[in-house]
């Protein structure tokens, strides 16, 4: 592989990557499907509006609203030796689905169980962490995942002290079972003692939720570190390794429809902050969640700038604008999709290997739809919408159109940070070579400085992948 | 085979059907198992008793009691050509499941579509149905079953002018969306116009719950008449003929845990009117539901004597008291168990073969405990308590003991109704002539004279299992 080949490779990867230089014609919307079957109430949804469209930022709603929750806040309980976090209950999402955290010091446990109704997204969010998964068991770290359909038994123990593990659940009755298991607690942070959740506590988890208990019948497997990369094509339990998943530009499935039967996408969103950003848009049929994991997103949302660092959720259900756009050399965020009605959005940004590169602009590498004005106050829709085009570019499974929208009525008054974010990224020095630098060194930790390297054998194809991978001298 | 065979046959089966004399050796229940780390809650639990208790007759209780509902009753909605009636909601259940049924001319149909995250077990109540699952489609008529789990693309077409249909939905979600489909109506009855929900509605049902479509793409399959008997060993999608299933003595596994993801078991009963019955007990950790098929089940209802015939409903939720007799030649109802930890104790019947014979005294023939009495006010809790003999001899998957208990409270007055029957019952000739044949007529119906005979190629043990047929010159 020459020189030359490396730089090709680099220029391709780096321009989409928050250069919002990809043209509109590779994703397809230069012509427009026929509307035909569509009911008026999904060819031409319109947006909440008003006081009722705009985010609650730093508690939790109560309603099924755009709201935003900073790392540690949210509704707390303590479990034997687990920390519970509610950060989006039944009453915020209409009984779709849940997300909590748990943390405890080693030793800390959920005892294996199964939920009856409830499709679980686990991920790992720091220390060490042992699950226990249908007949296996994993040594999981930040960034490691796991699909859990319903039915499926599991458990996890904390490893090290500040273990934290953040649970997506698709029903509305898995986080009342564990909140039934406890009693309300003041903090998100791990505190002994480090004592099990005893068997009334469990039962009465049962008798409020859905929780079934799951012991192990005969010896316990040692656990193994996780080591997939590879999403599966078929439904059923799975582990990946942080970097895994199926990957099309900025975009990574860590789950999709045939993994969830449709329920939810589970998407990791990485990039710099070259980009404009993706404009003010609604969904009208799925609700987007926001969870970061590194950097700094700034969050379009109705109007308000609102930056989510590690640990930091956003809510935007059905109908409600947002938009976003990266802040640091190096963003990552998960991008949690219900019901997974948007996928083949995703599936038209470049396909990519797993753990290597990425041109990471977020939701595909859009180009930015020029709904938000930076730094004067917000035009009238453009003439060209570019959000209808992109919705009439392919369909949905349900049949429908592609279920993104711009806005409909007047935007309202544009937050001042945001607009002086953007003026300060123009008078800055585009520091390209920091930012390149920054997301090799990711890349890097990923596939080559990492686990990937000390493992045996590596595919062929991985091999070649790994001999692309920029060194940096290539740069100067 | 000779006629000796066959009346051997004839004799270890009848002796079980109803008679209630399974010696309790044969359940394994000589001794019991130790109670190392069962919680008290568990070991030890308390029956709901007083006004709480009583049964709700002839109306939707509105929250989760013990309640029966007669054919044709319940909440009624109009979507499109259907008629939908709820007889079990949201707060019926504590969220837990849902039970409707659809009536409609013929045509009348419910669009292809998936549900997220609510399994469905479907069942045939009358007329002929096109039910379309996943690729394929099928021709059902009454008895008929499928199993759908989440994310199965699921929808059906009435193909004769009394089409019924029953669903099972484990979920709060699915019958808020049939309901917004459509408006308040004040009949189950079928009626006209025949007309398509319209996509409008469609959408307001997705918005309202869990119901996502999934047009097909392609050419559509032609419908093929269901004909499989046999019980799938994994989960995923599949159709039963009326009959087939899993048989062990008087109750068929039309599904269970390992197809529902220990959801639910979905159980015919059937059998004769010879035995006493199963007397007064209670589920501590799952809802027990009756829909009756054929006959009529008296249930004990705490207390009460509640008489279910074709179409009517009875729930007993966790910690209420029940019992059952079946007072006609040949009785069937369907038994729906949610959560499925109670399946232990009905693989200990007798294994039979798919829609022959069956032994028939419900809940796997236990023999009665004597809890109620017939025609005197009840006595003390027996000395022996066969339940709890039956809770400790074995293990549910939750890894606690089988949840069934006998009543720890004096039992409430006698329903008169209740030990009237009894007392005619007694008085009567045996009519066990009368009875047997009803039984083999059914049994021919089933696999004799019917579907089966005409399809080839039988499986040798299928040809083994209709040679033992008795014929009725074994009872002269």
């Amino acid at each position: 592989m020459s020189v030359i080949g490396r730089r090709g490779l680099l220029h391709a990867g780096l321009l989409g990557a928050g250069a919002g230089a990809t043209a509109a014609a590779g994703w397809g919307i230069g012509q427009a499907l026929a509307q035909d079957g569509v009911p008026n109430s999904i060819a031409n949804p319109v947006e909440v509006t008003g006081a009722e469209a705009e985010p609650v930022v730093g508690r939790l709603p109560g309603a099924q609203r755009m709201y935003m929750l900073p790392d540690g806040q949210g509704e707390h309980h303590r479990l034997g030796g687990l920390t519970m976090t509610r950060i989006a209950r039944p009453q915020e999402t209409n009984g779709g689905y849940e997300l909590a955290t748990f943390s405890g010091l080693s030793g800390a446990a959920m005892p294996r169980h199964a939920h009856l109704a409830t499709h679980v997204a686990f991920l790992v969010m720091g220390g060490e962490v042992q699950l226990d998964l249908g007949d296996q068991s994993w040594t999981m770290q930040r960034g490691d995942f796991a699909n859990i359909p319903p039915g499926t038994p599991y458990g996890w123990t904390m490893r090290s002290d500040r273990g934290k593990v953040a649970l997506f659940m698709m029903s509305g009755r898995a986080g009342a079972a564990f909140a039934a298991m406890g009693r309300p607690a003041t903090s998100a942070a791990p505190s002994g003692p480090v004592v099990a959740i005893d068997g009334d506590a469990l039962q009465r988890g049962t008798e409020a939720g859905d929780f079934q208990l799951r012991p192990l019948n005969g010896p316990a497997p040692t656990p193994v570190r996780v080591s997939n990369l590879l999403l599966p094509a078929t439904p059923g339990p799975y582990v990946l390794l942080d970097g895994g998943g199926e990957r099309f530009g900025g975009n990574t499935f860590y789950a999709r429809n045939a993994n969830t039967g449709g329920q939810f996408l589970f998407i990791i969103t990485e990039g710099g902050n070259a980009g404009p950003g993706i404009g003010a848009h609604f969904h009208a049929r799925h609700t987007e969640d926001f969870f970061a994991l590194d950097g700094e997103t700034a969050t379009w949302a109705y109007g308000k700038d609102v930056r989510i660092k590690s640990g930091d959720f956003i809510q935007a259900p059905p109908r409600h604008m947002h938009g976003f756009r990266m802040m640091q050399p190096y963003n990552r965020f998960v991008g949690f999709l219900t019901p997974g009605i948007f996928e083949t959005f995703f599936t038209r940004g470049q396909p990519g290997r797993n753990g290597v590169g990425g041109r990471g602009a977020g939701e595909g590498a859009a180009p930015s739809p020029g709904g938000i004005s930076n730094d004067a106050p917000p035009a009238a829709p453009p003439g060209v919408d570019i959000f209808r085009m992109l919705s009439n570019s392919g369909r949905g499974p349900d049949g429908y159109p592609l279920d993104v929208h711009g806005p409909t009525k007047p935007l309202p008054p544009q937050d001042p940070l945001w607009a002086a974010a953007a003026r300060r990224a123009a008078a800055e020095p585009q520091r390209a070579l920091e930012q390149r630098l920054a997301l090799l060194e990711h890349v890097d930790s990923l596939c080559g400085g990492g686990a990937l390297r000390t493992r045996a054998p590596l595919s062929a194809e991985l091999k070649a992948a790994l001999a692309l991978k920029p060194k940096a001298s290539d740069f100067v």
